[in-house]
């Protein structure tokens, strides 16, 4: 163990589009724990799109990030030291201080998971927070019922990947995604979606409406804008959106255009809903048991694009914005 | 009984802003009632914003009006003559052929009222679709709670000043309204708003954040535009709007610009529900229940606009887009 870990503070706070100027890779002294406290050698961080609001100075949720301080973040790692009972040198952790090297937590910040019932990567993908995030969103924010179909966006990013195959699972009689590259749109194929569109490739809309031709019932929206007022469009009546991110806004120092036609939640009566997934930690157990097996029958397949050495971390999340991941984006330590 | 009967026709379809030239005032033979059938006389008749979206010649819940037919809406009448059980000369009808002097109704299109138990007029408007609207609204699409901050746009019209008052009596914490002119906001004053605001005065979302500094947890929605986005951007974490109409929308030819800040609906956790009162009458019941027993202790109070004379149709209908009513506007016939 050495005496310094090396972290990812915030620099500066982008305005638009964020770049490398942005981060700053510090040097900082390895704390030891206290009371109740574990030092946590982090093996394995998560960049994700929320991450972007929290780097705006601006009221929210949660409170932005702070400048010149390390950034945070799902992450897991193993104990190198601990004052807690119930941690031991060698477990390993589940806790939300990623962007270091070093993470000091108290004892309640972190959960341990077992490395011998599914890879560990999978606790930040598709059997953690982002598993549950789609299943939550689907299930429980968009009430997706068998015969509906179904329409997700950013369809073959880590959420949206789990969104198109848990609606297959639950009943969808059709799952449309939308991506960002032919390849993409070549993997949502191979993950059973039953139609997918490049939409680079024409106005949403018209993508969709080929894709959809009877409408649809429900929309998962991580995109908003142009995706959003698509889906609008092609909503049957009653039709349900889960939103959940709008990563197209997240850039923009323009407010958006999109969507012109919000006057047909009316007529249509549409149910448009913004969640969080830890407002559904009460279904959690249920989505474990469901993922754990689906995972175990190899119903459900996940993605990870993974980028080495903490130093990366920016430029893992730059390009996380960009879309250059397919499936879930991590970072190696 | 005369041979003829006035009727106003859709002449064509307004672009943009409706005007006279839009309506045709015809004469027609009186129909004969065929066997379960009767033939009304209309007495009273509805005008509501609604229907400007039905002259528009677009896929919808419900069918575009007929050019060169009688327009259709709520009406009350007296049957003259009568081919149904059930149904006898002199039994006051509510239906929804409205707009015309005579209309003749298949006999299950039709639902006699009795005219002892409360002012005809009332079953148009507070005892009628107009207050179950606010009631189901605020209290199914909305779920308001008690202690809830409540904000109402076009609060000085039929719904709104409805959905006001039984927000108060279902235990508010806070209603706050937003209307057209001083005489307006005076009025809500004195129907127990605890403020109330011009909108000509300043920003809507200004105006509102004044209003209701602590936030507010659910806007009923009758004009979506500023008024929406000023919601969301008051809204405290799990808001929820209940869209009853998007009047500021009707009329306009361009797609609107706002809300431009929707993506709040991620970060607060926000519901945006369309909704038809048609989708509620399960809870018919109960509205009549409780409106009943809130009119006979007069703790509500509703206000009518009257216009006289079938011919003046059209023009307390485009009264009502350019907000001249207080409260329900009726046409009598």
């Amino acid at each position: 163990m050495t005496d310094t870990g090396r972290e990812i503070h915030l620099a500066s706070r982008p305005e638009g589009w964020p770049s490398a100027e942005n981060f700053r890779l510090v040097e900082a002294p390895v704390p030891t724990p206290g009371p109740g406290q574990v030092l946590v050698r982090n093996t394995l961080m998560s960049v994700d799109p929320y991450m972007r609001g929290r780097m705006n100075d601006a009221k929210s949720y949660v409170p932005p990030f702070r400048l010149d301080a390390p950034l945070e973040g799902g992450a897991l790692g193993e104990v190198v030291a601990s004052e807690a009972d119930g941690f031991a040198p060698g477990d390993t952790v589940l806790h939300g201080l990623g962007w270091r090297e070093y993470a000091l937590l108290d004892a309640g910040a972190g959960r341990k998971v077992d490395p011998t019932i599914a890879p560990v990567n999978t606790y930040l993908s598709v059997l953690g927070l982002t598993g549950q995030t789609a299943y939550a969103g689907l299930l429980e924010v968009a009430a997706m019922r068998p015969g509906d179909t179904v329409f997700v966006s950013a369809a073959a990013g880590a959420v949206g990947s789990l969104v198109g195959q848990i609606a297959k699972l639950k009943g969808a009689a059709r799952v449309i995604g939308s991506a960002g590259s032919p390849a993409k749109v070549k993997r949502l194929g191979e993950l059973g979606f039953d139609a997918a569109f490049d939409y680079h490739d024409g106005p949403v809309r018209e993508s969709l409406r080929a894709a959809a031709p009877d409408g649809i019932d429900v929309y998962f929206d991580n995109v908003g804008g142009d995706h959003l007022e698509a889906a609008i469009s092609a909503f049957n009546v009653h039709g349900r959106a889960a939103i959940c991110g709008m990563i197209a806004q997240y850039n923009s120092a323009e407010p958006p255009a999109a969507p012109r036609n919000l006057a047909q939640v009316v007529g249509k009566r549409l149910t448009l809903r913004g969640f969080l997934v830890n407002d559904h930690n009460d279904l959690r157990d249920r989505f474990v048991a469901d993922m754990s097996g689906w995972l175990r029958d190899g119903a459900i397949r996940y993605d990870e694009t993974v980028v080495d050495g903490i130093e990366r971390a920016p430029e893992a999340f730059l390009g996380l914005l960009r879309g250059e991941n397919l499936g879930k984006m991590l970072v190696r330590l």
